[in-house]
């Protein structure tokens, strides 16, 4: 029989007695419990998933979300008053004596709770084998991930549409928002970028008022979520010809994104595909102008568990998913970026945002 | 001159030498950090508030948040390594010895290398000091407040056009979604819940495919942000006349919402709304059936801060904004709640969402 999800993360956590996942209050919430769980819906703050040695699977969870936490995995608890938590807690913890966390996400004070009620035990950092264990997607979560993937690159494919002199960032980061809704995605899996002009050259832009000009890039960095999973792209397009830079900056970009996916294959050390991409760009006039990483993990978080970063230590697991994500961004002028969500296969990956990557001139 | 949010975030944090907000990955992004420094946009990951004693606001960001950072307040520390953020955050630290954190929220490992990295500090519990800042909304945030409830209100008068027999409970939270980004809002301040029928009677039901049918209850539970500022309200119609007994559950619930907000009031103890509340509907055929609380504080985060709850021992505060939120639930039926967003005033309170809550057949 195929190990259950709990199991896998505890054939990850070598010396651990257990792994206790819990929620402080939204927006703190550790989507590992959602994966830990299978629950549909819920909102489960306050809650505890509690994995034994053997991959069983204990969650702890009060009356209002006993429905949502019955829809999925696990032998569920219901306490209606703090003392009925603290008892399953020491129960589903007995005789453990290394449990580990995700403390990259715990609330402090959460962990602390566990170790005062449970006692006796010592506080490991399990969020490594957490990560191990959620990078590598099982066939449910890539389909669904290649769901939501579907749905961005459609709306990519109407970007054009949207676009004219004198439309704002908002304006049409609403509009691809509502088109990612109404093709079935469940919510931005974050807030869409919209960039006009020099806007472009700041990574992390805000949708502002600025309304588009001529000459203008028009980036947009958007996804959706599918039944809690997230994809991530990113489309760079121009209202009629820019400056001759800008053009080239696109040209360096689309050539340094496919050298890095050309990296991306189970087995690969996840730098290559950085290291690639930043020596074709630093190879040109553009030389430093690309200012972060080529990738990260992408899953029921949009930033999760991989770095695609010159100094990554880490290796690429057919089953990963991950961006490709190169940029030039030249302050006051503009900036560009393409990005996919890549899944990592045997021999090389699948570009699941597979939309044309193109220069296009609205 | 009036005190700064830094400022008075310290004079409610006796004995402490400092605090320190601090943010995780994303989700796991503490809202005070942008009610402190009053940044418009940023992620702003793992970055860092540092307010000393005297309400010095020093905040550590990457360069990708340089800009972001900038159009707040406080002293703007940018690194571009490691070392540097270490360094710039000791120099923040220097000093002190008694350093508060929001423990509620900060994520252990975070916490951890703040301890590390200054050296000879002591971790300190500073949630209390923080709700106790962030619950009093000055004017602007009152302003923000105000619109985001405003949208809610409206959207609230539109529901009966959304609503015909066979349209599901997903359709209707998409269009209500859709129109309160129209209205002007920055995202929804939760998952909207759409209920319909015997699933109204789930406090925390997930919209489904499940079809509008005569009789049905109709319940929604939505909210907006405008400029990071919640707004929650609830709505239960009918389509066409319902069972009796749903009919009766909302008139007691009317009557227990009104009665619970005639204490909202500057002084008041906060549990006395939620008792008057539940002494009604515990008066009535429903007793028992009222399986939650009657109030939330509402700011950045759409729970936050204030219990109204019937142990609650917090006092409400001319300038809190909570929830009053009485409900109904009866199990393979249906359930009714009507909720406002309500700000507390000197002398009683002002229902900010503040559509009608007559009983409504469509």
């Amino acid at each position: 029989m195929e190990k259950s999800r709990a199991e896998r993360l505890m054939a990850n956590a070598e010396g651990l007695d257990a792994i206790v996942i819990l929620n402080g209050g939204s927006p703190f919430l550790d989507s590992t419990f959602w994966y830990l769980t299978e629950a549909a819906g819920g909102t489960f703050e306050g809650s505890l998933a509690v994995v034994g040695r053997d991959g069983v699977l204990d969650v702890i969870v009060s009356t209002l979300e006993e429905e949502a936490a019955a829809s999925g995995k696990g032998n569920v608890r219901v306490y209606s008053t703090r003392i009925e938590r603290d008892n399953y807690l020491r129960e589903a913890l007995k005789g453990a004596g290394e449990v580990g966390f995700n403390l990259h996400s715990a609330p402090y004070s959460m962990v602390d709770y566990v170790k005062r009620t449970a006692g006796g035990i010592k506080v490991k950092d399990a969020s490594s084998a957490i990560s191990a264990t959620v990078s590598v997607k099982d066939a449910k979560e890539i389909e669904l991930t290649r769901k939501a993937c579907w749905i961005s690159s459609r709306v990519a494919g109407e970007i054009p549409d949207l676009l004219f002199e004198g439309v704002s960032e908002k304006e049409v980061a609403f509009r691809m928002d509502m088109r990612m809704r109404e093709l079935g995605g469940t919510g931005n899996a974050f807030d869409t970028i919209s960039a006009f002009g020099a806007n472009s050259s700041k990574p992390h832009h805000s949708p502002t008022d600025y309304k588009l000009m001529k000459g203008d890039t028009a980036l947009f960095d958007f996804g959706t979520k599918y039944d809690r999973y997230c994809s991530d792209m990113t489309r760079a397009v121009f209202l009629s010809r820019p400056r001759k830079i800008l053009e080239r900056a696109y040209e360096t970009v689309l050539e340094a994104q496919t050298a890095g996916i050309e990296k991306y294959m189970d087995g690969a050390p996840a730098k290559d595909a950085d290291l690639a991409a930043r020596e074709i760009i630093d190879g040109t006039e553009f030389k430093g102008k690309f200012i972060h990483s080529f990738g990260h993990g992408i899953g029921m978080d949009v930033h999760q568990d991989i770095s695609v970063s010159p100094k990554s230590e880490q290796i690429l697991k057919e089953g990963n998913v991950v961006s490709a994500e190169p940029g030039i961004y030249i302050p006051g002028v503009g900036g560009i970026r393409i990005e996919d969500t890549c899944l990592i296969t045997k021999n090389g990956c699948e570009r699941l945002t597979d939309f044309d990557r193109r220069i296009t001139f609205v």
